[in-house]
């Protein structure tokens, strides 16, 4: 695959010059791009220039608010909701972290709900952003029809991801973000654009038929990891991001797409943790790092998230390589 | 295998008796056998009278209080600590249901930390009686160091489960109770009791190889579910159980046990959301109604915990077949 080479920097003037040319003013564009550059600078392509015509063809088409000014409410002593204005989740994100970490250092632990959002960014910057300063966070968000429920054959639950994070006493915080099916949708979309093929418990084709080809999985349905269980979870996900805060569930959020193609719109619910405000507020660092330690005494192991810091080292010189069809695609929609 | 045919009462009285016997006061012993009774109720066998011997040594032995005096207390606005009193986790759990129902109405989401207690029972009667109050709820605890972490060959982590439970409009909650292992602890060991064999996804030996032998599994380690990501659920989970609240983890626990082969001590956490407190309070349960129909809709579905409810249908009027073996270990006992 041909390659074109990127300084973190330039992919993120790319970014915010590609987004404002399609119809987002200076603030969200530099929110969406912040978020984006952020997963190319830990490697995680499935979330960075990838989405960039996604979100590019949101804006154009009119469906996503590119001028979204999000704002922030208290429901309840430990509920905040944000209402994104319909602009993509980045914004909203942003302008909510300091009033979740005072609510939570507050009342001990808070529920922050994002609606009228479209959501297609990584979630372990927001979490990550939480242990940063010193809370536990949770984050779950829907998506479109893409996963199965147990023992059935059709898509209904988005991939659904849980996003969780730790603070740690020196360094990055422990945090990992995964899909409640056993792939996430963009790395099924990059096995397919690359010709790969992808393990039989990813997906089922479209009349329930086990397949290893991608595309075939993505006009069938994809699996829960570890099966049933993971179908659970993303069920759970759908009920948190959609019925309880008052947003849409997946398959009610394609129907809203109306066939556009646009991304997924829809809610999002934090939950943060102050653990000073438990039982252990002097200990709980160096408790958790016990455990950690265990791990890594362990040959052969590592920490969620441990790939993600050390990319994050290393792009800053070495810079990103992104396919050269990509970023033709991105050229062409400036 | 020969079984004995007991009615929930006769099973109810039995565990009281010899609960008593062994050195539990009346409190103490009724919410035990509720909790167990529970479980055969619904056909949980693992939770259910099996659990019972080991119940009944932890006390006799002396390790665990079996005229615990739980108490409660509040930590933050949102934020209940329950201290076990080192006794077994139903009673604690009984006491503090109502003052959790009251905290999560007033600040819409709030905590409840469970220290100083013995967990071998099922969760998800505690999540489900919050569902069964109108609350969303979530339960986390941690074990003995069973499950290896992602990479790793030797156990280290609890099976630690993840208990959910959503209220429904008419009828019992949605609830699963699902641990991050591939197989329960104690399906494993009554595969080990009865002969059979387990997926290879369940588990590995003492040297990192596949089988399918419960018993070798049970010398070696078990596996999350769906390989690494289980692994990270029960790595929250002991974060979660442990240092988040201030209580062991689970290799903490088996060492605090001293070789006794007692139940395992150690810390529990609950999460509660008041969706009347969210963006929807009035259509959050038809809401959860339309996705629930939609996954019925599809051929081969059923809803989590589904099963159970059939089963609390039945056993009133069936009764329940135990194993003669653990019948007799049960009068052993007494």
């Amino acid at each position: 695959m041909t390659t074109v080479n990127l300084s973190l920097e330039d992919a993120h003037a790319l970014s915010v010059t590609c987004l404002r040319t399609n119809g987002c003013d200076d603030p969200n564009a530099r929110a969406v791009a912040d978020r984006m550059i952020e997963a190319e600078r830990d490697r995680c392509p499935s979330h960075g220039l990838f989405r960039l015509p996604w979100y590019a063809k949101g804006v154009a088409s009119g469906r996503a608010n590119g001028h979204a000014k999000p704002t922030v409410e208290k429901l309840a002593p430990a509920v905040i909701r944000v209402n994104g204005d319909n602009g993509f989740a980045p914004l909203g994100q942003q302008i909510a972290h300091q009033p979740l970490v005072d609510c939570t250092r507050e009342t001990g632990i808070a529920a922050l709900a994002f609606t009228n959002m479209f959501h297609i960014a990584a979630m372990w910057p927001e979490v990550e952003a939480l242990a940063n300063d010193g809370l536990c966070a949770f984050a779950f968000t829907a998506s479109y029809p893409y996963v199965a429920p147990a023992g059935g054959t059709k898509p209904l639950y988005g991939t659904n991801p849980l996003g969780f994070a730790w603070p740690r006493k020196d360094g990055p915080p422990l945090v990992f973000d995964q899909a409640s099916s056993a792939m996430a949708r963009g790395e099924i979309q990059i096995a397919a654009r690359d010709g790969h093929s992808v393990p039989e418990t990813a997906g089922i084709g479209p009349n329930g038929e086990a397949t290893t080809d991608p595309n075939v999985v993505l006009e069938g349905a994809q699996l829960g990891f570890g099966g049933y269980k993971g179908a659970s979870l993303a069920l759970m996900v759908e009920l948190l991001a959609g019925p309880l805060i008052g947003d849409m569930l997946s398959f009610e959020s394609l129907e809203d797409d109306g066939g556009t193609g646009g991304p997924p719109k829809g809610g999002e619910l934090i939950i943060a943790l102050d653990p000073a405000r438990f039982g252990n507020p002097d200990g709980f660092l160096a408790h958790g790092e016990k455990l950690f330690e265990a791990i890594l005494a362990q040959e052969g192991t590592r920490l969620p998230g441990a790939r993600r810091f050390t990319s994050r080292k290393q792009t800053p010189s070495s810079g990103i390589d992104i396919p050269e069809s990509l970023h033709q695609e991105i050229q062409a929609l400036m």
